[in-house]
């Protein structure tokens, strides 16, 4: 018997997750390789980083997802490079010859070569900057609450988002929220006229990519919960202590989130010649590169045209990119072929704060409470599992009746797992 | 008006909180100084190592458990000294004065001075711990499933737990209950009659504080899970490879879990001439040292003594001790007195697993499936808060219908919050 193909799925995002389905029936070994053991409901990662949801409510194990797929096998390793000519994908742990490869590796916070920025904000892509925003911003109450000095005060109750794409927007108004509902009762020495939630964009609007109409409800909603817009100006520098806009106004503050850029992060030297804006990598209409047809790209990954327009880096473009590529690889081992990709706009949404979202779905624009509905369904009906879809409306069901971001909790890291020596602290 | 005397109390576990509660209605201020921002509910923190409970679940942040008692204030710092002659606490914030002092630091796990056994195992006792379990089992697995290494492979998958007192106990038969019903379905490649929990007991019995037939049950309960015992031997040493029992034998293991002992943890050089056995603080019938009527010492750190025996280091005796407490210092304020400490014993229990729980309550012995439903109940009424209970019973539920334990989370902490560089890997 033939050794069936081999296909490596780099990355479980929705791409991944999406071209590793629609393998599921297709005469292939497929192995999937991310860094993380679980898949990362990117969307709702604001949802963590403002005390919402648990980290398990937005992240499954990836070899649970895939139980049901035989051919599937799942490896947790880093890639560290990709020999396209001997078709070799090297690992941490080892190397995996392919016959197909799919680079669906997503992309990471992009602060525009501002190492500044890099090193004194914190981006908002991954569970670890999600959790480490919580106790962070958490710890800034905490340590407000003891400082007599009124400009420290004012400095570590500054809450700064760079960039108002949906992140940005949703961060800052779940923010706005947690500051305006919750926190008062928790922290009665603190006057909260001191605490403020700044957003600065550097084009003129919120949510750029959506209706312009959309984009002024946004406004009026996150300014309704105190939510101050900087925009048109773009950050120059970042330190310990503030930052400095383009036009010289500094904001002093301890707490920078950066949420204006994203690139895509994609295998050390993988496809150099191939890079395009934001280091997306240039496809074909069938989602692989020219010269090598059997190595995709998809999702935030890659560049792919449609209509003289790159596509957006949005889960559904991943999704839909994962499917066809599936398809693609299935219909070459009959020997057929397929039309090249077709990406259809399923619409964007953005929610901004509790009961209101805005929506854009082909020529209908939708907002407030009925945005909001909307919002929930969509996402519940792409969270993974039916525990987590439970556990999402849940909390959605607590934060609507009872105003709360109930998961306040500053969390050490502890890096090794080993026992700090005993000192005195806590209670039993 | 006169300054309200101000009562410290160090520690907001069950005995700080509960005293804090007592105190709600006195006409004193009240500071309750804790290294963490939450009270955390220990007895389920093996829940969180076993991939069943979220932190949030079983921890709640003070500030909130307090909101109603307007004389209640928090701090969120660690204690570095007290001065009882000046009535002073020394914190790393600041300094605190004080008129009442309730010393209410629980305790930490307790190796015995054996520092090879601190460096290479993981105590169960806070939340940090707990996160570092589950990422490092789940991490063997993942390792194991890629090693060809027979000898390494069974080194990863051999799990030891060190003490059968309740927490070794409720660990391992959680452990046993993932790797038996969740993780084959998972981890398809290993072989699963390499995985094997060991629980390592110096005493003859599991559950030593336990009626012998109660002990015998959980043995055979836990040995049906696949949980092999050795008992009658202490770990001589731990390394990275395995463990050395005193009767010689070598135990190859990458996982050693420390639940052997715990030790008061007080502050530094506090009441050290009046420091017995594990470090708990000797104190009078009324709970205060004997030359300071004004400082008090409660739960775990406190060595009560009644009948002439030791009170143990249950969460029942910090409770009750803590509401004592508030007791006498509402009293000393009207002038009156108020008789000695009585510690009403309400029993023990632990969970052996999915259904079965022991149970001793007074001369009542329960096992089983009612022990289980009326483990689940007592600590519903200990859980704080509406939502933790909500959560922690959907989650059993869920545990007991579905054979899941779902947080299966590999979580690389983040030191200092700030991104890493961009490599491959995780998709969006």
């Amino acid at each position: 018997m033939a050794k069936r193909p081999h296909v490596v799925i780099v990355g479980a995002g929705f791409g991944g997750l999406a071209a590793s389905r629609a393998l599921r029936h297709v005469d292939v070994d497929v192995t999937i390789v991310d860094r993380n053991n679980y898949h990362l409901f990117q969307p709702l990662l604001y949802q963590v980083a403002s005390g919402l949801l648990d980290p398990s409510a937005i992240a499954s194990p990836v070899r649970t997802i895939v139980r049901r797929s035989p051919n599937v096998d799942v490896l947790r390793a880093e890639v560290t490079s990709v020999d396209v000519a001997k078709q070799q994908v090297k690992t941490s742990t080892g190397t995996l010859d392919y016959d197909y490869l799919i680079i669906a590796t997503g992309s990471v916070t992009d602060y525009f070569g501002n190492q500044d920025a890099r090193m004194h904000s914190t981006g908002l892509k991954d569970l670890s900057e999600a959790l480490a925003l919580r106790s962070r911003l958490l710890g800034c109450f905490e340590r407000a609450s003891l400082t007599t000095d009124s400009a420290a005060r004012r400095r570590l109750l500054t809450f700064a988002v760079v960039g108002a794409g949906p992140t940005g927007v949703e961060y800052s108004g779940a923010v706005a929220e947690l500051i305006k509902h919750v926190l008062p009762k928790d922290y009665r020495r603190i006057d909260f006229a001191e605490v403020s939630v700044v957003l600065i964009e550097a084009g003129e609007r919120v949510l750029a990519t959506f209706a312009p109409r959309l984009s002024r409800l946004a406004t009026r909603s996150l300014e309704r919960k105190g939510v101050r817009f900087i925009l048109g100006e773009s950050v120059r520098a970042v330190d310990d202590h503030g930052l400095v806009l383009d036009g010289g106004e500094r904001i002093e503050t301890t707490n920078v989130v950066w949420t204006a850029g994203v690139r895509a992060t994609t295998p050390p030297d993988f496809a150099a010649d191939a890079l395009g804006r934001a280091g997306r990598v240039k496809v074909t209409q069938s989602l692989h590169l020219s010269n090598h047809p059997e190595v995709f790209v998809i999702g935030d990954a890659a560049a792919a045209e449609q209509a003289g327009a790159v596509l957006p880096m949005l889960a559904p473009v991943a999704i839909q990119g994962g499917k066809y590529v599936g398809g693609v690889i299935a219909a070459r081992l009959t020997g057929t072929s397929i039309s090249p990709f077709r990406y259809h706009d399923k619409g964007t949404m953005a929610t901004v704060g509790r009961g209101a979202a805005v929506a854009q779905i082909g020529p209908v624009r939708i907002n407030g409470l009925v945005g909001w509905f909307i919002w929930i369904f969509i996402h519940l009906l792409y969270l993974v599992g039916f525990r987590n879809r439970a556990l999402a409306l849940w909390s959605w069901a607590w934060n609507y009746f009872f105003w709360d971001r109930p998961v306040r909790l500053i969390i050490a890291p502890s890096a090794d797992g080993q026992s700090s020596p005993p000192t005195a602290g806590p209670g039993r």
